[in-house]
C-alpha cells in the first residue's frame, strides 16, 4: 500500500481526482489522517474533509488542533456542522468548545440538538481540570432486576452513542449508584441471572470536583476502564474512561517536566509551534531568574576584600553552587513526583524531612571528604597554575570548602524537600518549586555561608 | 463501614479471628489490601493472605512488591504456590519472575502447569523493555468465517482466563493476522453475520522487538484498549493493553524526571525506600559533577589576574552561570520530551537546531537588554557598596557582561537542542543529557566566553 502524504491529498484534489481520494480516505484510520491533515492548506482542508463518511469526519475532527477545528467549523454549512457536532462525544465537545470563541462556540450550540446542548451546557459547569470537566455523560445506566440478556438488549439499543459499553452502571430510580457490571462478566454469566447478583457493589468512583490528576491516578492504580463519578447526593452524573486518563497522566508529567526547567507549559508538539510562541514560553522565567540572581551578586560584592586576599576561594565558587543546585533539585525532583502520584501528602512531611536529612548528611560526609581529597590531589599537587599548594594556608580553603559544601548539601536537601510540599498545601503548584527556583535560593545561601565559614576559619581574611 | 488498617488487620490474626477478617478483606478491593498488606508484619502476613479466595488472593499477589512476594513464595505449600501461579496472567508472571533469584524462579517453573511453563518461557526470550517483553499471551482468537454467534460462544468458553476479550483478533490457520473485531461491533451487529465482515482490517499493531515507549505512544495516541504484536512472518504472538501503557507512560516520564535531575531512576514509592537506597541513588551524580566542576575552577584559576584587576566582573559569574544552565536546560528538556513522545526523531535535527537557534537570538537580545539596563539602574545607581560607578570602566564590564550572556544562551540553547538528539541516536538515553550535565558543560563555555570578552574588551586587563 501506498505511504499517503499531504503532498498526495494536494495533489488528488488539485487534479479533481476525488471519488480515488475518498476511497482512499475511508480506508485509512482516524489518527492517521488527521496527521496528515495538520500539513494540508488551509483552502483545501475543508475539500478534503468533505469527502470522509460522517462517522470518520467526526473522529478525525475531534483528532485536530484547534486552529484547523476553527477553520473548518468556518467553512461548514449549518448541516455539516450539525453532523459533527451529533457524531461527537459530548467530553470532546466541551475540550473543543473551551478552546474557541465566543461566537464558534455560539454557533455550536445553536446547531447542537437539545440533548446533546443539555448536556454541553451541564459539563462546562465543571473546572476543566477536575472529574467534572473530563467526564463523558455518555455511559450505559442499567436498573438492577434486569436479566443479563434484557442488558445485553438495552446495550444493542442505546451502545452506539456510548463512550464505553464494557463498564455499565447500576443505579436506582434516583440515578443513585448501587454497583458496576462488565459486559465480561455479563458474557461469561448466565443470561437469566439479573445483574444485581452478579454486579460489585464495592464501587470505587470520583466526586465530580475531585482533581483530575487524582482521578486518573485511580484509574491507574485499580487498572480500570472506567471511573464513575457522583456527585454531592451520591448520584451518578458521569464516567471518565481508561483514554482520559492516559492522556492526563501524559500531559501532567509533560507540564511538570516544563515547569521545572522553567518554561511555561504547552501541549503543542514542539515543531508545529512557532519561534515566537516559544521564545514567549521561556523568557520571563529567564528574566525572572536573571533579575533574582542580584542577590549573588550583591553577596560577592559585599565580601569583595576577602575575594581580593584569597583568589583561590572565588575558584570553588562554580562547583559549590552547581553542588548546592543539584542536591536540592534532586530532593526537590523526587517530592513533586511523589505529590503528583499521591503517594507523598502533607501529612507526610515530617516522615519526608527525617528522611532527607538522613540522606542529606550521609550526601554531605561523603561529598566533603570526596571534595577534600580531590582538592589536595588535584588543585594542591596535580595542577601547578593553582594557587593553592602543600601549606597551611591553602589546608585552612580547603576546610572552608568542604564545610561549606557539606552545610549547603543538607540545606539544598532540607529546602529541596519541604518547599514542594509547602507549595501544594497553599495551592500552588509544587512543580514550580523544583530546580531553577530551588537553585537560585540555594546559590544564594551557599555563598553566604561560604564567606561566613571563610571570615570564621581563615585568619585576617 | 470501618476503615481497614494494617493495625486492625494484625489484631484480628492475633486475636484468632480469622473468619472476621475473611469476610472483611473479601469485600475489599485487590488494590486496597495489596497496599495494606504492604505495612503488616512479615511472620502475620503469610497468615492473612491465607484468609483470601483463589481469585483475589492472586490479584493481590500481583500488586505487591517483589521482597514481600518473596516472603509469601518461601511460605507457601506447593499447593498453594501452583494455585496462585495459575490464576496469574503470564505477562505479570514474567514481570514478576524477572525481579526473583534463581532458585525462587525454578521452584515457580516446576509448580507451572505445562501450558504456563512454555508461555512463561516463550515470554523470558523478549528484552523487558520490548513489545515482547510486556506483551500478554492470553487474548481471544478467531476464525474470519465465524459468526458472532459463535464469536461470542468462544468468547464464553476461553474468555475468563483472558486479559482482554473486548478486542479479538482474527487470523489464518498460520496466525497470520486479518483482522480486529470489538465486543461492541459485534454486540451491535446481526448475530449471524461472520466476524469477517465486520472485522476492521486496516489493524495497527507492534512487532516483537519495538520499544515499549512506542508501543504505548501507539495505544495513546489511537486511543485503543489493546494492541497486537506480530513476529517477523506476521503472525499474531501476543497483546499489549492499555494498562501496561498507563504504567509504561507513567513510569518513563518517572524515569526521565529522575534522570534530569542527576538520581538513579526507581519506581519504588518514595516513603517505603530505606535512606541509604535514596542516598545510593543520588550520590553517584553529584561526585560526578562535583569532579566535573573542577573545569570551572580551573577555568577560573587561569584568570586569576583578570578577577584581582576587576572584582567587580566576579560578581556576575553566579548570574551567567544560572542563565546559561537555565537556557540549556529549557531547550534540553523540550527536546527529551518530542523524543519520547515520538514527535521528534534523528531526521528533524536540523529543523530542530533551525528553530533554537531562531528562539536563542530572540531570548539573547531581551536578555542582555534587560541585563544591561539592570546593571546601569541598579549596580551602578541603586547599590553603594558595588564597585560599578556611571564611568567609562563599569560600562565596559557591563558591555563584556551583556555579550557574555548573550552569547552563552546560544550556545546553550544549541547544546540543549543537540545533544539529546544525537544521545538517543547512538543508543543512550536523550534523558542523561538534562539540566545537570548541560549545566557542567555550559559553566565552562560561558566562563571561557566570560573571560575572553572581557580580556579583548577591557583594556590593560
Amino acid at each position: 500500500m501506498m505511504e499517503l502524504t499531504p503532498r498526495i491529498i494536494e495533489e488528488l484534489i488539485e487534479n479533481k481526482q476525488y471519488a480515488r481520494l475518498r476511497s482512499i480516505l475511508n480506508e485509512e484510520n482516524a489518527v492517521d489522517i488527521s496527521n496528515i491533515f495538520s500539513d494540508i492548506s488551509e483552502e483545501l482542508l475543508p475539500i478534503a474533509f468533505r469527502l470522509l463518511s460522517k462517522e470518520l469526519a467526526a473522529e478525525i475532527f475531534v483528532e485536530m488542533e484547534s486552529e484547523q477545528q476553527q477553520v473548518l467549523i468556518k467553512s461548514f454549512s449549518d448541516t455539516e456542522l450539525k453532523n459533527v457536532i451529533n457524531e461527537l462525544y459530548d467530553d470532546d465537545m466541551v475540550d473543543i468548545i473551551e478552546e474557541m470563541p465566543a461566537n464558534v462556540v455560539k454557533r455550536i450550540l445553536a446547531n447542537a440538538n437539545s440533548q446533546t446542548r443539555a448536556s454541553i451546557n451541564e459539563l462546562l459547569k465543571y473546572a476543566s481540570d477536575s472529574a467534572g470537566g473530563i467526564m463523558t455523560t455518555e455511559y450505559v445506566r442499567l436498573q438492577p432486576t434486569m436479566t443479563v440478556e434484557q442488558a445485553f438488549e438495552r446495550i444493542r439499543r442505546v451502545g452506539v452513542d456510548k463512550e464505553t459499553i464494557y463498564n455499565c452502571y447500576v443505579t436506582d430510580e434516583e440515578k443513585k449508584l448501587l454497583g458496576v457490571v462488565s459486559v465480561k462478566d455479563m458474557l461469561l454469566s448466565d443470561y437469566d441471572r439479573p445483574v444485581e447478583q452478579i454486579m460489585e457493589t464495592n464501587v470505587i468512583y470520583a466526586n465530580t470536583t475531585e482533581d483530575k490528576e487524582s482521578v486518573a491516578n485511580k484509574i491507574k492504580n485499580y487498572g480500570f476502564l472506567a471511573l464513575p463519578v457522583v456527585d454531592l447526593e451520591s448520584r451518578l452524573v458521569g464516567i471518565v474512561t481508561y483514554d482520559d486518563a492516559i492522556d492526563v497522566i501524559s500531559s501532567e508529567s509533560g507540564e511538570d517536566m516544563q515547569i521545572m526547567a522553567a518554561i511555561t507549559p504547552s501541549d503543542a508538539p514542539y515543531l508545529k509551534r512557532s519561534a515566537i510562541s516559544i521564545y514567549k514560553s521561556r523568557i520571563p522565567w529567564l528574566l525572572l531568574l536573571m533579575i533574582s540572581a542580584t542577590f549573588t551578586g550583591l553577596i560577592i560584592s559585599s565580601f569583595e576584600s576577602a575575594l581580593a586576599a584569597s583568589v583561590a576561594l572565588t575558584a570553588f565558587i562554580p562547583m559549590l553552587m552547581d553542588t548546592g543546585g543539584n542536591s536540592g533539585s534532586q530532593s526537590s525532583v523526587t517530592i513533586i513526583r511523589g505529590l503528583s502520584l499521591g503517594e507523598i501528602g502533607f501529612g507526610d512531611i515530617f516522615r519526608v524531612i527525617w528522611k532527607e536529612i538522613r540522606v542529606s548528611v550521609l550526601c554531605a560526609v561523603t561529598l566533603a571528604a570526596a571534595g577534600f581529597v580531590k582538592i589536595v590531589l588535584v588543585d594542591m599537587m596535580l595542577i601547578k597554575t593553582s594557587s593553592l599548594t602543600l601549606d597551611k594556608d591553602s589546608f585552612l580553603v580547603a576546610a572552608v570548602v568542604c564545610i561549606t559544601l557539606a552545610v549547603t548539601v543538607i540545606v539544598a536537601k532540607f529546602i529541596g524537600c519541604t518547599l514542594p510540599i509547602i507549595a501544594r498545601k497553599i495551592g500552588f503548584d509544587p512543580a514550580v518549586m523544583a530546580s531553577p527556583f530551588i537553585t537560585t535560593i540555594v546559590d544564594a545561601i551557599s555563598l553566604l555561608l561560604y564567606f561566613l565559614f571563610a571570615w570564621t576559619i581563615i585568619p585576617g581574611l
